[in-house]
């Protein structure tokens, strides 16, 4: 008896896939090293002029005084907190329910720095400017996610940030952008990631999200804030010796992914329209707001797991690599539209959704 | 006017090195790769075979139950020290005064998990038995790093080490080894890396010293030491998506340079033989004791510093990358033996060495 293929292994047989920059294996790091030159030297803990140019080409691209390489955004996030936090003397710091620091980091930011989050709003919505006013008056520092990936990567109307914005300045409470995916939003929003960021005091940006590079982070604010988050990310144990593969690949994903974001944009509302004429099936946001979108099913989680096998199996299109369960009856599961988009033939891709939708509800 | 080149450059320009594996640069990590398959799907966050597999195998090649690989020691040495801290209740933990805890780390361990260091011993010589047993009772973990890198890699003689072992046993204090160049003193002891491994309850090694990769280190001890420090490594902000430049350059280099340890206890003897020669130099120890050793000069190091650039430049033998200022009159440097030695042609090194003790004593 052959067991029927799993949900996995039938996205990554497929011929063509809707999301994703393609599989994370070591090709994605031979790629990027191409065209780089062997006798580069290595930069030295934190020092030389791999890391430095590239910090100086984020902060001049994201308009801040200064920027540091890191690891990861777990570290790069913590650290901004802490700073704010003693800087404004409050171990309060607020943030949404579905914040990254609240959810995925083994509770980083209370374990090792002692923080005290501030829930604003509540889990299934964004934080409003409503919410930023009632806020106790001895948080530190707001943390923003743009867009929200946990709703599917919602976005308040820019008018509301810049309003947001502007109240936490006048109140003296640092604004932190978590920007995992903020190059991703630049296209709806229509604007420059330097005009964005300048309505935050610090800003974090990911380069293996949208990007798709291996790993790595960017902090960036005022040059105390940096030279300061050198300090704790020696403390946090991650002013590595050499972090040039994660940098060289950063810069090299960058380069080559930034003028498709807003290609990637468009694709999605494409896909998530193509979703939504389909019964039991919705996309959140309904239109999306950048190269992202949740699908959630009206069926219960082993249900979709197995019809959503077979689709992938006999269409050849690759349409979910995991789903998630949200109650008994219901789950969901991730889009981000990536360069596998592109190759995927229209005419089979609305066959295999048009086929999903009938196995669905048969 | 030509300024006259420094003690660096002229380091580097030098043809033959007799210390390290040769420049930090993009060529280690391309060598590393090789031979590797593109295909290979990297690990996600900590699962997957290319972390699994050698976690495995230095978990069995130390003799340990189980290993977790880390970006680095500085985040795999305080999670150790913290999770002993919280196993015995208590924040006291013991190092020498010069561990790299205590003077590399900006004070990451009392900053971030808020435990109380005792130093033990005093920063010219090792920690011995009798300091051992002088030690607070309520200490939860003693750290002991072999060699002790900076009093120029001195270690204690095997049988105090297994008296240190026994002690701490029966008086319940964990006993971890910081074995940052644990390969590299292997040949001194006559031993094998569990052998060794087995005298501690926690063992930390890095794959950038001896071993010359590119950064990374694995923490080992039993399994729930291991399942907690996977916590805190996330929450440190280490457990990246992909760790994978590091395990697979780790993985290659140790595999090449573990057999070669021997030749290089035997080469640093014989370079440190050189020098001990010469008036106002000694290496400390005298006699190394695994691949490295300190040479002190009995003069200022500002003149040492123009003539040992002199004389690389003039024998293109390059003996020292840097100085160090030990006092007005004094300066040292580290000696590394690797890869690089075995290329100097033995004439032309004592030309060079020769040289050198009349330059500087003329």
């Amino acid at each position: 008896m052959t067991l029927p293929l799993t949900l996995g292994d039938t996205f990554k047989q497929a011929k063509y896939r809707t999301t994703g920059n393609g599989p994370r294996d070591v090709n994605v790091l031979l790629q990027s090293l191409q065209h780089v030159d062997g006798d580069t030297p290595s930069e030295m803990y934190g020092r030389g002029e791999i890391i430095e140019k590239f910090e100086r080409k984020l902060a001049e691209m994201l308009g801040k005084e200064s920027a540091v390489f890191f690891p990861s955004g777990t570290m790069a996030q913590q650290i901004a907190l802490r700073i704010w936090s003693d800087r404004k003397d409050s171990k309060a710091v607020a943030y949404h329910p579905l914040c990254h620091l609240e959810i995925h980091e083994q509770d980083g930011l209370k374990e090792l720095h002692h923080l005290e989050p501030v829930l604003l709003g509540t889990q299934d919505r964004l934080i409003t400017l409503d919410d930023v006013k009632k806020m106790p008056a001895n948080v530190a520092c707001l943390l923003l996610e743009l867009p929200q990936r946990e709703i599917g990567g919602e976005l308040p109307e820019y008018t509301e940030l810049e309003q947001i914005s502007a109240y936490c300045r006048e109140q003296g409470i640092a604004l932190h952008l978590d920007g995992a995916r903020l190059f991703e939003i630049l296209p709806y929003y229509g604007k420059q990631a330097s005009e964005v960021c300048g309505l935050f005091d610090s800003v974090y940006v990911s380069f293996y999200k949208g990007i798709g590079g291996i790993a790595g982070a960017m902090l960036l604010g005022d040059a105390d804030l940096a030279e300061q988050s050198k300090v704790w990310k020696r403390r946090h144990g991650g002013d590595l010796i050499s972090l040039y593969p994660y940098i060289l690949s950063s810069e090299y994903y960058m380069d080559l992914r930034l003028p498709k974001m807003e290609r990637y944009y468009e694709q999605a509302k494409q896909l998530a329209a193509l979703y939504n004429t389909c019964s039991g099936m919705r996309t959140r946001p309904e239109i999306p707001v950048s190269n992202m979108f949740h699908l959630h099913l009206n069926i219960p989680m082993s249900v979709a797991e197995s019809v959503i096998a077979e689709v992938q199996e006999e269409s050849g299109i690759a349409l979910a690599a995991y789903l998630k369960e949200t109650s008994e009856t219901t789950c969901a599961t991730e889009i981000a539209i990536g360069d596998c988009y592109e190759d995927v033939p229209q005419e089979q891709l609305k066959a295999a959704i048009k086929l999903l939708n009938e196995r669905l509800n048969s």
